[in-house]
């Protein structure tokens, strides 16, 4: 059994790691750590769990204990950890936060998006976990950056649900004003725009061109949806041949030749996309579940490559559907 | 013209009493009093404001200059104030905290339901405006007391919009726990009840029994919904001739005799009301929109009757319908 | 492997249980009968299943080839249906429909909710799976009626989600209606109530008042929530403890000594249940998804003791939580 | 008084015309045609004009009687009317379908977008009513066609409620799937873009490219947000002078140097706007209410400027805000 730690045990991505933990069969909680709610049971604070677990929260980090440690700290807080502590040689890590997605020579942290580099993730000892909209996005993309496809700037427009926003209360994310209600935030600056071009990057060398994206606040809790707008002359046919030879080995990635709907991924850890060229503009349309495949799920999908599991191991999960 | 002030300028009830009395062709609103957003224009907290008004929130008290004060303050903030200030002889007061909705000698205040007794209502000084939740209730209840009817405990289930707890954040109003969610809370023994109890005693002197209501939390922003349960011998046809003579004169009460939904009452400062007879239980419906009928529509529609003028002023609204 | 064949394909019921038994290790799905759909992939019906199989609709019927079959048919069809074919001797039965619910002479199928006769289940060979709400309003008096207790009629409100209405469009179930919305139906003559009276006398023999039972239409997809309120002399502390010993060996319900929300339970299998007294006045909480513990999933439930698994086979889903 | 007639009086545009003309001082409503409803009471079919309301349909169409007609019919109806049908001399029109949006010598319609030009409308007897997504985009671009400002593609991507698909059931309006669902159609291909192009044309001589639209179906009922990007050299304060200059008589479309979210027009007639440089790019955001400004507010508004009324009778509209 891998042994596993949670840092930032109170938070939804905590939460969702923890729904998807409890029924991985090769996984044992060892310890969650959330200073706040220490001695408080799991079920108080992570609700649908009643009834599935005794866990309760620990201020203590007995990381000698464990074989892999998941860190769904706020951004900045595992850089702070790690600077400051002392991690045993065999412990395995899995960061959600951004800390560590860019690669510097100062760290040795992986991006762990597995459609990218699957072999890498298999052999590295720290993960860093894509960003929910980093990776609707990338998934759009990967295949024409395959095939040097990209030549100009990329038009993105991707709505997320307001769990992306985190468990915090705060004014855009109280029901009486984000129930029926759109508004966009961060336009052409949105922080995971870095992430998706050093992917890019990596499979065209020369790519260099700008994502145009712009976010948008959905008023369902759920997903990540996303149009990707660049001009390309490759023809439909081709086009679905490339991201099909491209996903073939990506159990998690289907590419669908109807049009897609946010709540077909909503609860799984799957990322649809769906191609459609109009003269010569290529739209491309993405969708995940922001806390699986944008956050917890492909955590665990990165655990399961770090440890030689099956990918989908504990991934193959009932859709919600509705 | 009516010159008007509002305390505590920057919630849902003062939002909304300004959404109306921007447009009450007798009145011109002279100060929003908001300690927290002195200086700030009242768009910026208002939404949907925007262009309607250059209104900025002041932490002044101009008394003198106004000829009614709307009261928007947090429960037990009214009674401070009047305790602590003299106000002018000739300023009238609508109250729209629950400080003074119960009758006592120490006070003046008159419950402002004007279903119940317009004629007090409009030659009153002072009005506590009923809340949202005993509004409904009552208006269900109400022609049965007139008529000596209650005579057994009154079952409720009623249900409420978000809107109805306040722009405060918490973990209840927060999207991604309230988006299609349900919940109840202070089962047998919300707030509301003792000003429902005293309304139905003022009626039928015999009342003695008791308001069994359980208040469900809805995953909608705006609105009421409750259903009134208790054994009744008349007919359904004597009852609905009651009803409609018991509303004979409120503009805004409607009896159906079809079934109703809570979206037909929304941004309306109508009550809709539809009864059914079923073996010997009477099942009332009744629904209101919270932040109108239940808040802010009665407080303009009080104000209309302390002023003398048509009660419906200011409140022909358009429905919103969807 | 239980070769299953299911009819009635195209359903709401019917999707939810392809969503349940493609990951189900000890069944293979035979055949999907829907005259309607014959000859099309299953998921351009069923969304969330694109990437788990390539099963297609057929109108044929292979009963020589399964073990067992699942009815997702409107009420009314499975008596047709059984009327008009004579099944293999071998073949089990689940049926979704109402049509065997209530027990009669001329049938042999076995009422199937698990938490009132698991035993039954067990031996039988043709199983009427619960209706929804009927299984929510069951679950939270069966301890009750099992110690005598239920001497008066019970007051049942519940709200229900939009997937209990089914997949056929209609003016309640077009968005622009119910988003947002509040109404009820069928109050007092809702067609559940006689299998919950059938149920409560096999275990309180006495039983014999009325369910007076108020069903709402929630303005969400997914799940029922209801409240259930009668006098009762026990105290909490004896009612939690026979709720506990209840539902010892029921591995779906938990009782929760904290108030519960409809979403813990959403996308699970699971039943809260939460006890409140108020003086004399016992309020019981219960939720359950509509589309599992309500259809779908109690229907496998149903099948994994018809064959002698484990209960929880394939029913250890994540919550969707949010 | 004006008095109105209504042609396909059972639709969504309709009902929210009849929510605003029952309250408008100047009109009666004469007769609301609808073969289907014939004889019903028109609160039977719009809900939320309980009580304010004694109309019944009609099969007939008196059309000496009145002075303005509307067509709330199918796109293609008003033109099949037109065309078999001769209308008394005095006779003004509103159409609120697509069918004369486009100018051509074979008809005498004057595009009804006053923001666009006013005194056309002020002078015309028909007005074709623009399209709810062309209306919201176009006041986005109108200042910069003014100024001869758009020289490239325009990229729009605007999501709308679901209201805008009309109150006919179908899959994609029915609550269970588009609950929480964001979906596209008609990418690059929308029935709205000529009648864009044409407005723009009118301001813009040398305008000559396109309008990239994708439009998405929201989970919301009411209102259309648009973002709107397109390169531009001008800078932020300019650009800000120029849209207030060009709307300084529009008083419904404001310009807000905020960001703005869709809630905040929704039940008015008014169009926020608000724009954003980001080094060369300008992004416009827009948005209405599609049945208001998006449809029978803005007949209401031509109807008003046919007559000589203000502009703004009838449509000092309370905003839900929630």
């Amino acid at each position: 059994m891998i042994k596993a730690g949670i840092i930032g045990g109170a938070g939804y991505t905590a939460g969702e790691l923890l729904r998807l933990l409890i029924n991985h069969p090769e996984v044992e909680i060892t310890f969650v750590n959330s200073s706040s709610n220490a001695g408080n049971p799991i079920v108080d604070v992570h609700e649908g769990l009643i009834g599935e677990t005794d866990l309760v929260f620990t201020d203590e980090l007995p990381l000698d204990e464990i074989d892999v440690l998941f860190f769904c700290t706020a951004h900045g807080d595992t850089k702070k950890f790690m600077d400051s502590h002392e991690l045993p040689k065999h412990l395995k890590v899995v960061d959600l936060s951004m800390d560590y997605r860019l690669e510097a020579p100062e760290h040795e942290f992986v991006y762990g998006l597995p459609e990218l580099d699957k072999e890498a993730i298999s052999k590295a000892k720290y993960i860093a976990n894509p960003g929910c909209f980093a990776t609707c996005i990338q998934l759009a993309l990967l295949p024409l950056a395959k095939n040097q496809l990209i030549h100009e700037n990329v038009i993105v427009n991707a709505i997320t649900g307001s769990t992306g926003a985190g468990v915090k209360p705060g004014a855009t994310s109280h029901f009486s004003w984000r129930n029926n209600n759109i508004s966009i935030y961060k336009p052409f600056s949105h922080q995971h725009v870095p992430e998706i071009k050093q992917s890019l990057r990596k499979l065209q060398g020369s790519y260099n061109s700008e994502i145009d994206f712009i976010p948008y606040r959905g008023d369902f809790a759920r997903g990540i949806f996303a149009t990707v707008v660049l001009h390309c002359k490759a023809n439909a046919d081709s086009l679905y041949l490339m991201y099909k030879e491209y996903y073939a080995d990506a159990p998690f990635v289907h590419v669908s030749e109807k049009n897609i709907d946010l709540k077909q991924v909503v609860n799984t850890n799957k990322c649809l996309v769906h191609l459609e060229k109009h003269d010569d503009k290529l739209l491309i349309i993405s969708c995940i579940d922001n806390l699986l495949k944008g956050a917890s799920g492909q955590a665990v999908q990165n655990m399961n490559l770090l440890f030689g599991l099956d990918e989908q191991t504990a991934l193959k999960l009932k859709p919600s559907a509705f």
